[in-house]
């Protein structure tokens, strides 16, 4: 699938948290990646990368990356260092991936959108499971038509989880769901909600509800939570012909597709005439590609600095993730509002 | 358990439709339980019943069964016959068991409650979870303190579904997670918000959320689907201490108590010393009775019928029920407003 | 499906301890028949059915039931009854249908046999799997090909069972999958080993272990057990190209039809070049009638009285069900022995 | 929990097909440990690895490792190569990790016990399940008299496997199994016996079932498969008091213990008066410690080596299970045949 003989992309990540760790383990391994420099704050994380790939240099400094001979940056901080990071990174003409959700706001993202066409460089953001294969297959399932219209998607993300300091549930979990649901669906809502509560820190939801309403009548919800005794990773999107749910957390059937729906008369002469009828048939389990995704967002990335594609998950997209977010944490603030968004 | 020894009531029941066999059946093998007449519009449906009990007596006249000897009616017709029917037996000094919702509104609800009162006569609506033995093991649960503060509640109610004509699907399925609710927090909800879309029948819903915030924080949400590929009934409490899963549809393991939590220090210098502990502890599927709980339903109605006393399941909780769907609705029509209730 | 203008069959049955009343149940509501008779030693058992169904004469007397103008007797008691009663029940000139397993040993089975011919009377026995519609869409797939040749067969019948007195469980659980073999196979097996062991009574096996090798090198095992902590009915059916799990206690997905095997290429230079090929294909659910093999089983024998059909489970199946059970004990007494079925 | 202030073992790996990276990626990561050397016959396999661990040398000479600096070798080539690499490695004074099973045979596996006596060597063989935590915590539920006294135990280890050129199903699969319940229960089987086909390869036996009889009555079935839709690896432990799965494929929830049995009453005058008595209790899963069990296996080795304690699967107990494979393999070849082990 992946060229071998591909020129090599020098490579630099900043961050060695939760996933700045796999990025780097991902562009160790993939064809056509040299993992050159590491940076983080933490010496001793740094110690610890060093210890699992002894060739690579490290550094507490974000300078010394910026000015070491890497062509890419994978941005892997806190929130709120995104937006500068990825800023010098681009004024130092590196290609940038960014990890989700891009920037703590809108302008920033912008921004940073401006910056990299000016520079002529990738701006990647990493919307993980818009690599995921099951959520490329369902993609092909709902564009094929085999799903009939779509009525309404939901979605539930919850866990118990990293609680993040800066950022509420939404901001670290719903990037993922947003995400899937613009790539899935192929539209931006019109109308966004949402409903939380905070319970273990002071001010910072850990459990929350967001309601998007798409064009055509779709409306999609969203439940992520930090406190939950299970890990849930589910989303159903229900057809007017097929209904499918995809299981992330399931390691062998992650799509399964049931024929089953619901079926109104064309039309009847009385309210008392009309009739509904019900279709029970087979539930289908595909066969589905459990290739990383990350090793295919890394791939991906690298990919579109030798060609200069626009890659999938691009600014843009990030941006318009983040509109709803914003618009998210506007609604949580007035108790539940409706947020226009105009597209 | 049941004492054999106890007077029996000769019960009447109305309606033959999907839940009203349900009631026939218990109330003809209940000890202390005589059923006499059943009525319905519908002749096959009579024939039916018959064919199954030969010994009771079958009518297309509501009011024949109001005027024969029963002590006692159980109204299992469409929402919008509850009231009047309810009516016409408490005049007719019959006992009476109203099939959930109560009624359509909260005046008529209240005019059944001032009637049974006038009567002497029991007012009971069928809240059938109430006497559900896993719901009333959860509501121990939370009682003894084993949870810790309850901080959020999550009820999910989905399948592909029987549509009903006259009702959405929030007056269908959601009085189950209301009365549960009401009956597990022993609170009332001091707001109430509800999203939906009508997919399958123009203006009637068969999709719903529904968030309803009670004192001290405690946040509920309830998602209610007629579309829906799989059978899902799946209430999570989540507490200070414990977490609890009740999953209705599993056949063995109805209750799962987790020993899992996140602990925050009582107090911590800066916001860097701040740390979360996570604790993992057991996982515990407490031996739960398989007792149905429609037949403790409606023992619990006949007792009451001879001893006097006041049904787990009265009117004003059916009424309180009620109310809270009628606002629920209004936030429907209003674009998810938050609807205050006072209390 | 079933023809409502059939003649009606006057039906008596005896035994009601656990099976019996599902027997009373299915006669006294499938089309075409009348459950006129029920008979048992213990009066309390026939009050409770009597309770049930008033309609029905009860009496502790067997020859009452066979003196009375019943056509078909159903015998539902122990074991070690079934010969007597079924004899008697065919010299008093009724069809009969007797609970698995037929008898006691194979000298009986063919008594019984002789005697039905004679009398031009039906014998079945309720083997009631081969009437599940779950077993029959799996005979269709193996009829069909879809799985390539059969290779093997396991099956498992476990739980914290009813416990027999009189028969071991390998009598008592075993007969269900030896009839499903013989059904879905349509082949009787060569040899017979099994093993097993008597923790809770003395001497009577609580957990067992059956080999059946059938021709063509199809290899089939029986796990039944009354000490297990879980419910298990799975049968796993692995061919050259498909393989398939029927999971009974699944409420919903009985039958997973699995595109999942292994190919050996057509041959190769030398055993470094031999390569295996593995195929990870779909998953599919077929949606299957859940439709009560028992009212499907009972239907069966009054069309067969009827139109004097021969049963799908007639004594003859019967019979080499027991003869199996029989090598099985007697492997059982040796240690484990391969006993030969000549065939 | 480990001290990092341990001596350093110099480590090398033969061996890099499936097993072989593990040991390395574990050696190249554990405390007190360094990983020097790789050997691997194959040049493309060596370079994957230096790719991986570009600190590490690689050699396709045995000996060259051999003549190395390590101090022990982990030896994970085809079983019939063990004897004489792990001969060669102690001769050369090296302390030797062995994959499971141990040798070909016991004769083998005696030698090799003799031979590291003699040279004061640490011998262990790599039965991974005895450093299982789920594995560990069973035995001590067993050791506390928790369960009662313990009826039988049932393992199923079955998927669609990788299938060996040179072992059939059970020298490949069941020495897990086998070295699991010679840990569990602290006692050696006095009977053997074995049934199993051979499907895909003529002669290499893909699917059989072990039965061990071990004293005190103790029954021990083991089904072990190359070929199964599904993959499960499941032991169920029957006691007087309690019953425990282990299912080694749930990620969460890998022991249950039930609180479920049978009893049997003291005694009773008749056989008509026996009865048993079901009890229906909690299901408990332990919080069970999710550490890699190579992990704690690779530092059980090099503690051995630092403090010359015995390993706890040393030779002996390979040499163990060694004899039961050959004993089950002699049942096999004989159609199933009770093999008695003098003890």
């Amino acid at each position: 699938m992946i060229d071998k003989g591909v020129r090599t992309v020098r490579v630099g990540v900043v961050g060695c948290g939760y996933w700045g760790p796999k990025l780097i383990r991902n562009f160790h391994s993939i064809p056509g990646s040299e993992l050159s420099m590491v940076a983080d704050l933490r010496q001793d994380r740094l110690d610890h990368i060093k210890g699992l790939y002894p060739s690579v240099e490290t550094t507490t400094s974000y300078e010394a990356l910026l000015d070491s001979s890497v062509e890419a940056v994978a941005i892997a901080t806190p929130v709120s260092r995104h937006f500068e990071m990825a800023r010098q990174a681009l004024l130092a003409n590196k290609h940038v991936l960014v990890e989700k959700p891009l920037t703590q706001n809108t302008e920033y993202a912008n921004a940073l959108i401006d910056l990299a066409r000016e520079r002529k460089r990738i701006l990647m953001v990493g919307h993980t499971f818009e690599y995921n294969p099951a959520v490329e297959y369902l993609k092909s399932l709902i564009e094929s038509g085999e799903l009939g219209r779509v009525y309404y998607v939901n979605a539930t993300r919850v866990n118990l989880g990293i609680f993040q300091k800066d950022i509420n549930v939404i901001w670290d979990l719903a990037p993922h769901d947003v995400s899937i649901l613009l790539y899935l669906l192929g539209l931006k809502p019109d109308q966004i909600s949402a409903r939380g509560s905070a319970y273990v820190q002071p001010g910072i939801e850990d459990v929350a509800y967001v309601t998007l309403n798409f064009p055509n009548g779709i409306m999609a919800d969203v439940r992520v939570s930090w406190l939950d005794p299970c890990k849930i990773r589910r989303i159903t999107v229900v057809g007017s012909k097929k209904m499918v749910v995809y299981d992330d957390v399931d390691p062998n059937e992650k799509i399964r597709i049931y024929d089953k729906g619901v079926d109104a008369p064309p039309y009847s002469d009385t309210m008392e005439q009309f009739r509904l009828s019900y279709r029970y048939g087979d539930i289908t389990t595909p066969a589905i590609s459990n290739a990383e995704p990350l090793a295919i967002e890394t791939s991906h990335f690298l990919e579109c600095i030798r060609s200069g594609k626009t890659p999938r998950s691009d600014g843009a997209v990030g941006r318009d993730v983040v509109r709803i977010l914003e618009a998210a944490q506007r609604s949580l603030r007035n108790g539940g509002s409706s947020e226009h968004l105009a597209n």
